[in-house]
């Protein structure tokens, strides 16, 4: 039987293909800017971006698409699916109908003009050149939580377009409650030392050629469907969502430490895989994507961290490492694992390990969250960066480069992003904890990565974006964002 | 100063870069779906494709845009540049208002079907696994040449679809001007043996990886800016004109007869080229483009036959093939030129040499010019086509597969195509003649490409599709399409 059947529905999803065509156009044009475009085209690419940007908000605001929304959510009786369709589109028509289109133009002009600003900044560590345009990003992004309304704090507006339904309040709970058990594990671990002595595998140059091999091979094991999805090189990994069966993710070479690579790869197979495995018959439907990046970091940060830092495939990828690469051949498995699930305080959150990465996005949060509420002001961030570093992690970043403007959220006019990584974090924990410890363990050491996948699928992966985030975790985990997993995942792996 | 100052024109422009962008955006996802597309993306990739044509079909015929076109068209005392605009806007938006838009879904959905047909047909060689549809195409074509209108018969409106202006009368006279000579010299050649004699070059197998390399070191030689413009690997070799600054080009490698990659390249080359070196002014506007197949052919066949296929160019090359290709060691240059100038009388048109290439389009103009008059019934098409074959090549196809079923073009729906690549064929020789002889041997043994672009340039490219076809060769070479250039061209290389 087929999921939608009310005819106002049926005809919002038909209107919606071309809304989903313009989105699949300025998706391939953003994977092609990263990995193949010749460097001088990104003029024209610029132009031609904003003008699909400009056609996608034309058409969701088009009157007859309001309509047919309006309509639609005038019945009753309607299934699931058909809610998170009404659901989705109100969220989009919203977003494109409230924020006017000139504060948009500012964002996306401001944002170009920042990144420049940002780029140049960090590479001089002069904090002050980037400044003044973090003023405006912040007056803009004020703006839009105007625009966009909000329940109790203009950040929550924000939180929400990340974040669906996520709230200052709520983000604060999260974070406030995992901030004290993460310093004490953190503390236990330095102290112990294992976790935190350096491995000689950090420094060892690796052949790109050799690594992209690894990386294929590991695709393979983990059952990457080659007719369906693809591996890229680019200066950031991302993965980007073409379609159903057309999903692709990008790595970087950098030459040494090659575990960066590796887990890069594994981190974005995550999110490849809840691409893949949405139901079918939600394909170029408004719930046809994943529902929220807190939902879909996740995903990521299981096969990341869950699996990939882990004795078990630490073990199970060996023979290759040694076969391929060769720079594994004199180490045994148990320091494999090490360099794997090392602990490492640094100042830089993409170098972050597991444990210590949250308490990079507790300092961004409390940052953020008081620059919208006009308590923190942009020209102290640099000093309360620091800090808050040296609060957290001990350690005070040398120069602003590797302390405040290591990020590029901020320069991209994303305000409210960050938490949502560690709502990524604690979804995988949950979903480690719904399997189970042993039992994931026991799946790893197996190799039966379609088990894993099996389960994500029926609990998370089929439903697209048809509940919300909250809604899909009670419903599938039976509680929401729930902290305690986190915790719980943590001091197994580290305090054990 | 700028070219464009009537503000109606002004407008105009900034209007054309929404419709630009849709034609950007297909443009990546027609060439992503040869290059890099997962296998199974194919179906998404069709939807989207599809809406982006209806987005710009209803954008084009949006009446602010047509009545600023009504508008400007009232002007008098504009420049060249203006009028270009307003010309090629009103083919544009005739186009897509005449054409009604039903017929042109039918003929995208039975263009479908019939590619799918027609390659079973081809594998199988059963002309009548296709029959059907290309009734069926050539009824929809009539009906469409009926919705443009034209001044003597309707195979007039498709003909001016690929070629502004160009009528069945004078692709009657140019091809009816040429068939004898071409006849002539052809079986002048084949009497004398030089050319036809077979080379043992043609059966050589080839390294893949070093043929490539031997691509991109002729690229580099013959000026292919590296940052903005690619080199991929394709099923079948195209240019792609994604912006000034973003031109790609690919080649397949075959494993033997390395000739074939390598004058591809070179082919696609001079399609880039052309795309490159048009005024930066004009670049997103209505006359961004090269303005017709015919004079695009042009550019290619001269870099590809009159450059590429010459003695001079075999011995430029040569030391670059036997350092990387190793497969022409052991002969000497002349034997090397007389591999790339071979004639071959066979059956494939995609496989002819340059002298009996024409004689395949002549052959393929009196088919399909009788299909639309309805003197030929497609049920006649295989054996007519044997016997002009015959006729025209002395040579009778073993099956259809190599006969009728040969090429893609009637599968695509596409009637009155195919003489365009004559008129290329044309154009290159008129640049040749218009260089003069001598010079271009000189500036080709001397690597002096540059020279030759530059020529091209200022001759051609520069305007984009500011004239018309016919205009733009008065103005630059004296004369309309002129078969005697052909002719002069091909004895002076064939006869002397």
């Amino acid at each position: 039987m087929s999921k939608f059947s009310n005819p106002v529905v049926l005809k919002l999803i038909e209107k919606h293909r071309r809304l989903w065509a313009i989105r699949h156009a300025s998706a391939l044009m953003s994977w092609d800017t990263e990995t193949y475009m010749p460097r001088a085209g990104i003029d024209g690419r610029s132009y031609a971006s904003a003008e699909l940007e400009a056609l996608y908000q034309q058409a969701i605001t088009a009157p007859d698409v309001v309509a047919l929304l309006e309509a639609a959510e005038g019945f009753e009786g309607l299934n699931d699916y058909e809610r998170g369709v009404i659901r989705v589109m109100r969220r989009e028509v919203d977003r494109y109908t409230k924020i006017p289109a000139q504060l948009l133009y500012r964002l996306e002009r401001t944002s170009g003009l920042a990144f420049e600003a940002w780029r140049e900044a960090r590479e001089k560590s002069e904090f002050s050149k980037f400044s003044p345009y973090l003023k405006e990003l912040v007056e803009i992004n004020r703006k839009i939580a105007e625009a966009l309304g909000y329940r109790e704090e203009p950040y929550d507006a924000l939180l929400d377009l990340h974040e669906e339904g996520l709230t200052t309040g709520e983000a604060s709970r999260v974070l406030e409650g995992i901030r004290g058990e993460l310093k004490r594990i953190y503390e236990r671990v330095s102290a112990d030392g294992y976790y935190i002595r350096p491995s000689a595998l950090e420094e060892a140059s690796y052949d790109t050629g050799a690594m992209g091999q690894v990386n294929r091979a590991v695709l393979e094991m983990l059952g990457y469907p080659a007719d369906r999805a693809r591996l890229d090189v680019s200066p950031h990994p991302f993965t980007i969502e073409l379609g159903i069966d057309d999903v692709r993710i990008t790595t970087r070479y950098e030459g040494r430490d090659f575990k960066r690579s590796l887990f890069s790869v594994i981190h974005e197979f995550g999110h490849a895989t809840y691409a893949l495995q949405i139901d079918r018959e939600l394909f170029m439907t408004p719930i046809g994507d994943g529902v929220s990046l807190g939902i879909h970091e996740g995903q990521s940060r299981f096969w990341e961290n869950v699996i990939g830092r882990s004795r078990e495939f630490a073990t199970l990828v060996k023979p290759l490492l040694d076969e391929k690469l060769k720079l594994t051949r004199g180490t045994d498995v148990e320091e494999l694992y090490r360099y794997f699930a090392l602990v490492k305080p640094q100042p830089v959150r993409t170098e972050a390990d597991e444990l210590t990465y949250n308490l990079h996005i507790i300092l961004r949060f409390e940052l953020e969250k008081g620059m919208i509420r006009g308590e923190v002001k942009v020209d102290e961030l640099p000093e309360l960066w620091n800090r808050m570093s040296e609060e957290l992690l001990g350690i005070r970043p040398r120069n602003d480069a590797e302390g405040v403007l290591q990020d590029i959220h901020w320069a991209h006019g994303s305000i409210g992003y960050f938490p949502t990584y560690t709502l990524g974090n604690i979804v995988a924990a949950m979903m480690w904890s719904a399997i189970g410890k042993e039992r994931v363990k026991e799946l790893v050491a197996g190799s039966r990565f379609g088990e894993i996948k099996e389960f994500m699928k029926e609990r998370v992966h089929i439903y697209g974006a048809t509940y919300q985030p909250r809604e899909l975790l009670m419903k599938s985990f039976g509680s929401s964002y729930s902290p305690d997993a986190l915790i719980s995942y943590l001091s197994a792996k580290y305090l054990s």
